[in-house]
């Protein structure tokens, strides 16, 4: 079918992670909700996340310091909330039950399935948002999350974004192996080697 | 209910979305299956992509050019084998149809629902990947994945990735708008102001 171009601008990443992202901003716990989200490195484990001119960035250049919080589709009006509002109009310290790890200015959310506390590895200035990239400092979560020794993605429940039609979505049925099914695609080509990053 | 502690490098986003990346290594075309990526600038817009020591880094560096493709789940087994086999080894030129906008070292694949041909705007080394910043230039669907003037991620049909168990997952249902609903939470607080980026 035939191909037609569309507005760089108008083009996200389909669909984006949702999370929320906890920093101090003079002593009172502050929350925005990010779908820029991304791993970045294997060793040491680092992530990224771009955050634009908002409240949130006070705190992480004071402290070096921030959380990121996984939020079930039962926080979901929450976590839009948070996405409305700027904590320099609305304290927002209320909305979730707050606790700490060893970092503690990396307020985490009791309420998530998941929140992990970070430390500032490196700041990248882009032209309109800043990316921090984080080091995961100690991850919080509950045995009822975890089937066997990893994070099961459909007792987290999360939920996904789009942009710029802004809705969200629910995580579907799963769809088989990653890093495995490719393998049937080998039968008239050369015999696959696994490439995959391990996690030693 | 109780919180426990798990190890940071067994924490991945929840779900990763799942695109190919494209760039070309001596003068052949190769693909990468790559789950680290996040739009990360609103003006102008810029995506990262985190790509650890593989082959497709000899291309990027080369050109300074790469494109990153979303796969729709008929093409799960294919982009899976992207994944599995390195470009040093096996000839993953003939896997797609391939096409080109203006950018000539930027592999674009006309089977995959949107195709987004970038230029590098800023390379980060990272311990052990790099996080490319790339600035898309054109970027390519078909009417029938459009809703209005936007792109509709369920004609769309992509897949998600979680790590580390490894699997792929469907999109599930929409549950409702975003930037939006988080307004009735506010009953008892103060009026909230929107502060959600615009597109202009």
């Amino acid at each position: 079918m035939e191909k037609i171009t569309i507005n760089p601008k108008t083009v996200f990443v389909h669909p984006m992670p949702m999370v929320i992202v906890g920093s101090m901003v003079n002593d009172t716990p502050n929350f925005m909700a990010v779908g820029w989200v991304s791993r970045v490195n294997m060793k040491p484990p680092l992530f990224s996340v771009a955050i634009g001119p908002h409240h949130t960035i006070q705190g992480i250049e004071a402290h070096k310091e921030f959380s990121i919080n996984i939020p079930d589709v039962s926080l979901m009006e929450k976590t839009d909330y948070c996405g409305l509002v700027s904590g320099s109009k609305v304290d927002k310290s209320k909305i979730f039950d707050i606790f700490y790890g060893e970092l503690k200015n990396a307020p985490l959310i009791r309420e998530c399935p998941v929140s992990i506390s970070l430390t500032v590895f490196q700041t990248i200035s882009l032209p309109y948002n800043t990316l921090y990239i984080g080091q995961p400092r100690e991850v919080f979560t509950e045995e009822r999350y975890m089937t066997g020794n990893s994070l099961d993605i459909k007792k987290i429940n999360p939920f996904t974004l789009t942009m710029p039609d802004n809705n969200y979505w629910a995580i579907g049925e799963n769809l088989g192996n990653a890093w495995s099914m490719g393998r049937s695609y080998t039968s008239d080509t050369k015999q696959p080697e696994p490439s995959g990053e391990d996690l030693e």
